[in-house]
């Protein structure tokens, strides 16, 4: 019998914890930014944690990753030229080059040790890494998106930790005013939004600052996600003109050639209707 | 400043925990069949834990009473005659109640100290506890199920605990076949049933006893519930005819007299839509 031992997170802003059974470390690394720890556990495959927050496990990691990226790219008419700022593990990425009308997609994630960890304890997130038309930057991705070419992009992902250290320039007025210049006129935002239970907030102030940097339509797409704190999170979609009603290629999903394991044009229907209570504290 | 813990309840079929930062202790009882703990903590309300085991929390007990009650109440084209096995907290009695056409509603918990617990510390669940078409038996569940005269109830609720300990009888053939029986032609029964991210092969169990005791017909409703395991809940529908296309009286849904946090006509429909993974495990 093996030993085993349960590991907590605390999650101090909402007062919650997750935890997991763990059988053994498997390693660690202290980047220049960050401390990451990859752990084994009996039930979840592999678990990595960024700074004691749990990032990922192999086995509820598709509900984020097929979430961060099908909605956008289904929402899109015609998406060519994506941006993932973050998203080291490479899993949005894996799901984004699963678009066949998807010309390039960048990765810009300021730590390499991120995808070094993954490629070595997630292979499976990495198996698009050697597709021509994916580009992986290790560099600061507040940078890259201030430096992009107006009009450029399509859709920018951001796919980042909290909004506490290195993660915190990417919640506000100027880096979504740098998404804005880089993305087309039909071009959409798309960040991860917290907990739809606990984090309104967080996810009011978002809009706030895309608000104030140009932004006039929002979606907010809630999912579960048992890995993070209270097992319910979010991503948010933003872009230049329209409503907050936000279509979807419903068809092409229906249609799609590529499995998924969460995202279905059902589902993403059924994310786009908010609980009466998200709905009633957004539109404060 | 008030001192706080961090208490975790370890659920060892999924490998995954739970855990809330609580204040203090606010009461503790050891009934017949069980112990029951009511915390007091820094976010989420008050706690009530059964045998180690998280039950409710003030801020989220929302999200699974609304779904345990209204998608079958919704589902049925006229209830009147409802019966809650186990729900002694009271809070699905209330959300049964607030329909108008309710007639009947008879709620039947093995342990009269869960109520008395519920009434203290959660006094919000209890409100309806005096309404006149409300009766709250302390009695075996089985039993009652068991003697209940035929064809007379239109929804059976089980609200239940997990499958171990007193709610064991509750998952079973010979448990079904009761409730079968003491359903009318058209009606409805509906029952927790777990997680359907790590708990599928529950669920499949669950519907496989459900079809021997001659129910032909399922639904199962994920949601999000951050109090218990993984944060990812179910109920499961079952009636006697029909296909697994459950419709309900979406007009009547959208137009209803009385206002709910999550559940809607929207998130009704969300909900019956499965995501291909749980939909494919539940069709082997």
């Amino acid at each position: 019998m093996t030993d085993t031992t349960w590991m907590y997170e605390n999650f101090e802003p909402a007062g919650s914890a997750i935890g997991y059974r763990v059988t053994r470390k498997l390693d660690e690394v202290q980047s220049p930014f960050q401390k990451i720890e990859i752990y084994e556990s009996t039930d979840w495959g592999n678990l990595m944690l960024i700074d004691g927050a749990m990032m990922l496990t192999t086995r509820d990691n598709f509900l984020y990753h097929e979430m961060m990226s099908h909605p956008a790219l289904f929402t899109h008419a015609d998406p060519k030229q994506v941006v993932i700022i973050g998203g080291g593990d490479c899993g949005t990425l894996r799901e984004v080059l699963r678009h066949p009308g998807v010309e390039k997609a960048v990765q810009c994630d300021i730590d390499e040790q991120v995808t070094r960890m993954a490629e070595k304890y997630f292979p499976e997130l990495c198996e698009s890494n050697g597709d021509s038309r994916a580009q992986l930057l290790f560099d600061d991705g507040i940078a890259y998106m201030a430096n992009c070419a107006p009009s450029s992009v399509d859709i920018v992902i951001v796919d980042s930790t909290d909004p506490v250290g290195p993660a915190e320039g990417l919640f506000n007025r100027a880096f979504y005013e740098s998404c804005f210049r880089a993305l087309k006129d039909d071009g959409i935002l798309v960040q991860q939004s917290e907990s739809p239970l606990v984090l309104l907030d967080l996810i009011r102030e978002m809009r706030g600052e895309m608000r104030k940097a140009g932004f006039n339509a929002f979606q907010t797409l809630p999912f579960p996600q048992p890995c993070y704190p209270t097992g319910w999170w979010s991503c948010t979609l933003a872009r230049k003109h329209g409503d907050d009603g936000f279509g979807f290629r419903e068809v092409d999903a229906r249609d799609k050639a590529f499995a998924t394991k969460y995202y279905s044009a059902d589902t993403h229907k059924g994310a786009a209707t908010l609980p009466p209570f998200v709905a009633a504290a957004l539109a404060e």
